[in-house]
C-alpha cells in the first residue's frame, strides 16, 4: 500500500488527485447513505458506558434476597463507616488487598474519588500541607483517558498534563522525568486494566515503575481499578498488584485504588470500594467519621448474599462477557471490514472493559461525532478523552457498545462508518 | 422554697450545713445502690439518637416492595443526579419546597450538609470567593446543639462561636448583632423543630428574624430539619417555613435544609434531601455532577412506593410515635419523681425529637456521665452538646431515651437518677 493513497474500502482514493473519479464516486455513494439515516430519524447511543437491559437482568435475583422475613437488624440502623465485615472480606479479594485495606461506601466509586480528592485540597496527603494552599497542583493524566477524571481536575483547579499513552500502559520515561522533577505534581489517574478507552492492561513494568519512581512525599496514584474484572475473552492479561508493588518499593502510602459492582450488579445501586494502605485507610476513616454516620449497609448485605464469593463474581461476569462479545466484534467487524485497508482509520481490540477507541485522521473526529449526532447518532465528544477536551490531533473518538441492542448497534455501525468516510473525504477534498 | 437549700427527693439538705444528718444519709444510700448497679455489670447505653429494633420493625415491609419480578429497568441503571421524580414529588411536600427545590440524595443527610460546606470551602457560595481562601471563617452555633454539626466545622477549621439557645429558638439580639457586624460570620446551624437536645421548636419570630437579618453575602442557614416530622404529641407546634420566610425577604438564597428518612424508615438505609433555591439547587447539581453519576435509585423508589404519599409518612411517624412515648415518658418521670423540688436539675419536656435535654447543677455534668460509665450506663458525653466541647458551666447532658428497651430503660433511669445524686452530693461535700 502506497502511502499517498488513502484506501477506504471498496474505493481506492489518490490523495494527490482531487478529481480521482473514485473519490468522487464515493462521496456521493455515502452522502445518499447519510441522507437516508437523517429521513429515518434514529435516536442511537454510542456516548458512556453503560450496561444495557440483559445485563442488568443478571442481578435481578439480588432483589429476591432481603426482605421482612430475613432482615437483620443490626444493618438496618446507624453505623459501620467502614463497610459491612462481610462486604470487606469479599471486595477485599476482588483488589487484592487484606480487609483492614478497603472502606465498601455507597453507590460511586466517582464520588469516593472526589471525596478522596477533596480531602486532599482540604486536609492535604500524608501530613503534607492542604493542597488548596498550594499555588499550584498538577496532575499526570494518561491520554487518552477517562472525562470524568479530567473534569474532577478541571473542577478542583488542579492543572493536568498530558502523557500519552503506549500499547503497556503511560509513557513511562515521561510520566518519571516529570513526577521525579517537580514537586507540584501530586498524582496521576490511572485505569491499570482495560483502560478508558485504550483498553490498555498496563504492564508488569509500568506498575512497579509506577511504584519506584521518585515523586512529592504527598504523591497519589489514583488507581481507579473500574474493570478490574471485566474481561470479555478468557485469555485477557492479569494486572500486577500495585499496592504489593509499592510496599516493595518502600512507598505503601502511594496507591489509592477505587472499583465499583457498577458492571458486576447495577450501576446506579451497586456498591463502591476504597483500598489502601491501613494508614490511608486509618486516614480516610478519620475524615469520613464526620461526614456520615456510615453507608448503607443492606445494600451492601445484599450483594453479599448474591454474589456469595469470588467465584461467583466470576460467574456472573462471564455471563456479562456472553452479552458483550458480540458487541464488541460487530464494532470491531465493521471497522475491519471497512478500513482495515487504511492507515487513516485504527482502533484497538479490546479483550476487556466497555469501550473501543477509534483514531480517525486527524482533523476529523469533531466532524464525525458531528455528523453522527445530526444522523441521530450519540457518541462520546470528540476530545472528550482528553484533559480540558483538547486533543491536539482531533483524532480519538471513544466508541461505548454496550447499551444498545444488537440491531440497533448494527445501525449504529453503518452510520459510524459512513459518517467517517465522509469526514475524511470531505477533509481531503475541501 | 428557699434558694439556699438543696431539695433532692426525699432528702432536704441545707447548702451551707455540711455537717446535715439528711447529706450523709442520702449519699449512702446511694452509694449503696451505686455499688449494686457496678456488681450488676450492666451494658447500657443512652447516648445516640438511634431508633429502636420496633420502630426499624415498621418499615421491614419496604424490604418487600422491589422484587426480580417487577424492577423497572432505568432506575438500576446510571443517572438520575438530582433524584427520582416520584422522590422529589413527595419530599417536596416533607420540606416544604417545589420539586425543582429539591435534591434527593443517598442514606445521610449529615454526607449532604458536610458535602456542601467542603463545596462551600473549595468553590464558595453564592458567587464569592471560596472560604478555604479567606483568613477566617465564622459559624454561630446554638448551643446545646448537634455534636456532629460541630465536628464538621472543627474539621474544616471554621470557628464556632456558642449562641445561647432560648425557648424559641437561638438568642436572636445576638445573633442579628453578630451576623450583622462581622463578614467573616458566614454561617449559623440550625436543627429547628424539636432541637437537639432542647426539642425546642423555632417561633415564627426567630425564623422571620433568621430570615430578614443582615449578614454576609455568601452568609448560609444550615437548617437541619431532621425532626420535621418527627412530633411525639399531635400538639406539637409547627414550624414556619424558611425558605418562604427568605424569599419574602429577598433572601431567598439564604437557606440550605436538609432533612432525611433516617428516622422515619431505617437510620442506615434511608434516603436524605437537600432543598434550596433553585438557583442553590442548580449550583449544587453543577458541581455534584462532577462528584458522582448519580444516587442510588432503587432505594429511593422503594421508599416512596412504601410510604406512598404525605398521609403514609404521617401514619408511621404516629406508629413511632406510640412507641417512643412510654420512653420519653419514662425518663421524665424519674426525673419529675426525683427532683420536682429542686433547681439543682433541670429538663425540658420535649414534644417531638429524640433527645430529653438535662441540666445537672454546674459543675456536675462531666461527674455524672463518668459515674454512669463506671456503672456501665454511656451517655453522650458531658460537654459534647458544645462547640469544642466546652460547655463552661458543666451542666448540660443529652439523654437519648429512644434506644433501649423499656425493662432496660428502667434500669437506665435508676442509674442516671442515682448518679446525678451521688454527683451534686459530692460536689457539695468535698
Amino acid at each position: 500500500m502506497k502511502k499517498n493513497n488513502i484506501h477506504i474500502g471498496e474505493y481506492n482514493m489518490d490523495y494527490f488527485d482531487r478529481t480521482n473519479s473514485d473519490l468522487q464516486k464515493a462521496y456521493e455513494v455515502e452522502k445518499k447513505k447519510y441522507t437516508s439515516f437523517i429521513k429515518a430519524k434514529l435516536n442511537l447511543n454510542m456516548a458512556r458506558g453503560k450496561p444495557c437491559k440483559e445485563q442488568l437482568d443478571l442481578s435481578d435475583g439480588m432483589l429476591d434476597i432481603l426482605n421482612s422475613k430475613n432482615v437483620v437488624s443490626d444493618y438496618r440502623n446507624y453505623g459501620g463507616l467502614e463497610g459491612i465485615k462481610e462486604a470487606r472480606e469479599l471486595f477485599a479479594k476482588v483488589a487484592g488487598v487484606s480487609e483492614q485495606e478497603i472502606i465498601i461506601g455507597n453507590n460511586s466509586s466517582l464520588n469516593m474519588m472526589f471525596d478522596y480528592l477533596m480531602r486532599a485540597m482540604q486536609f492535604g496527603v500524608n501530613g503534607k500541607p492542604a493542597w488548596c494552599t498550594m499555588k499550584t497542583v498538577k496532575f499526570l493524566c494518561p491520554s487518552p483517558g477517562y472525562d470524568r477524571h479530567f473534569a474532577i481536575c478541571e473542577t478542583l483547579g488542579i492543572e493536568m498534563i498530558t502523557i500519552p499513552m503506549k500499547e503497556d500502559g503511560p509513557d513511562m520515561d515521561l510520566v518519571e522525568t516529570l513526577a521525579s522533577s517537580d514537586e507540584s505534581i501530586k498524582g496521576i489517574w490511572c485505569v491499570p486494566r482495560f483502560s478508558n478507552p485504550d483498553g490498555v492492561v498496563y504492564s508488569d513494568e509500568v506498575v512497579d515503575r509506577l511504584a519506584n519512581m521518585k515523586t512529592a512525599s504527598d504523591f497519589v496514584i489514583m488507581w481507579d481499578n473500574a474493570y478490574c474484572v471485566h474481561a470479555l475473552y478468557s485469555d485477557a492479561p492479569e494486572l500486577k498488584n500495585i499496592l504489593t508493588a509499592c510496599k516493595e518499593a518502600g512507598n505503601s502510602n502511594r496507591p489509592i485504588m477505587f472499583g465499583s459492582t457498577s458492571k458486576i450488579t447495577y450501576p446506579g445501586s451497586g456498591i463502591a470500594f476504597m483500598s489502601a494502605s491501613v494508614t490511608n485507610i486509618n486516614s480516610a476513616l478519620d475524615k469520613m467519621k464526620i461526614q456520615s454516620i456510615g453507608p448503607d449497609k443492606l445494600t451492601q448485605l445484599a450483594h453479599v448474599k448474591f454474589l456469595k464469593d469470588i467465584d461467583g463474581i466470576k460467574a456472573i461476569m462471564q455471563l456479562h462477557a456472553e452479552i458483550l462479545r458480540p458487541k464488541f466484534e460487530m464494532v470491531i467487524s465493521a471497522l475491519t471490514n471497512n478500513f482495515s485497508d487504511t492507515d487513516l482509520v485504527k482502533w484497538n481490540n479490546p479483550t476487556g472493559g466497555y469501550f473501543i477507541s477509534l483514531y480517525v485522521k486527524n482533523g476529523c473526529a469533531k466532524k464525525v461525532c458531528e455528523l453522527c449526532k445530526k444522523a441521530g447518532m450519540i457518541l462520546t465528544p470528540a476530545g472528550a478523552t482528553y484533559p480540558l477536551n483538547l486533543d491536539d490531533y482531533d483524532s480519538n473518538i471513544r466508541i461505548a457498545p454496550t447499551f444498545p441492542p444488537l440491531d440497533e448497534l448494527e445501525k449504529a455501525c453503518d452510520i459510524l462508518v459512513c459518517c467517517i468516510k465522509l469526514a475524511i473525504i470531505e477533509s481531503i477534498t475541501k
